[in-house]
């Protein structure tokens, strides 16, 4: 796979691994502000004192407040992919993928309550990075159950139907997130468990 | 059923029907107001101008923008509640509602795609109305399903299986409200029929 884009300003990617370890921590502490305080609330110094950086190495790699704030709805959109990618290794089957990336999710959300703060107040702050994160998360699940349709795994209804399952699923997902991972907890692999069991043979009885 | 409380701040409900009028249009300005131009950016002096009514008119209802901003989301939850609710009463089944309550769904956000950016909004302008917003809608999901299990129509997986099922549905439904009713358009019974099939006999081939 291509290098991703560094999450710096134009112009201002780090080129020592000592730069992008600073990078790193000026994310965290973006997310450690924006997601106590939202958007209106933080600045600039909020983050570069949770940091530990001068005010100037904020700026050695973004131009402002909004550029870092949408550099971290990229950064939080690949680090849910990544947390999710080696969780679906061992599935059986497209569904079985399907239950494991959702388990992983909820796992992660608990550990990374600030995600849902950060990806929804982006609909008003980077309304662009906010659709492309649902754009490419609804793509990739897309792909993955077209994938099992070829293998015969799964009932083939055309194209809308794909969409529409893949967007179906991601919601079920984001609104499973915040009722059983932020707002209160319940087993991940439980409530992952009963979801699945509803994809994979329906809720007739 | 009860009388829903009025909308207007404490004390400041309408004793006319003239006045209850009046309301009505503070409230539809306020939709397009904060609609278009994000809680942030509106204020009251353009609520007033869009409902073309005195400043001083606005404070005999309500005590701030805040507190229309909370009347607001709480009116939009009780019209999409009001609006699916016909809709559903011709269903054949438990699963039938469901399809119809989507169907009916997909077409109130075609005409009020505001409702997204008002409900979403409250996470950081109202915490409270958000959450109950969704929580009273997923109670009312749940109930459905519960009453539908209890005939017989539904797999009877426990209470923890039909919490999740309800908010299943909930992001399911406000997620292709937002890929096909607002930032695009499909029609609504095709999508509701590819959801349903998924949600009465699975994927699974």
């Amino acid at each position: 796979m291509a290098r991703p884009p560094s999450p710096a300003s134009k112009g201002k990617a780090p080129r020592t691994a000592r730069g992008e370890k600073t990078l790193r921590k000026i994310l965290d502490a973006a997310l450690a502000e924006f997601g106590q305080r939202g958007f209106h609330e933080s600045s600039i110094v909020g983050i570069t004192r949770r940091a530990r950086v001068a005010l100037g190495t904020f700026y050695t790699y973004f131009d402002s407040k909004e550029a870092v704030f949408a550099a971290l709805v990229r950064d939080m959109s690949s680090q849910v992919r990544d947390h999710v990618a080696p969780a679906i290794e061992g599935a059986t089957d497209g569904l079985d993928v399907e239950r494991l990336a959702l388990a992983s999710y909820l796992r992660f959300v608990v550990d990374h309550k600030e995600v849902y703060r950060i990806i929804d107040e982006a609909e008003f702050v980077d309304p662009q990075g906010f659709r492309t994160h649902y754009e490419t998360t609804a793509e990739r699940i897309a792909a993955r159950l077209a994938a099992a349709t070829s293998k015969g795994e799964l009932r083939d209804d055309g194209d809308l139907a794909n969409e529409v399952r893949a967007w179906a699923l991601m919601g079920m997902n984001v609104f499973l997130g915040l009722r059983f991972g932020v707002w209160s907890h319940e087993d991940a692999d439980e409530v992952a468990d009963h979801a699945n069991a509803m994809l994979r043979k329906g809720l007739e009885s």
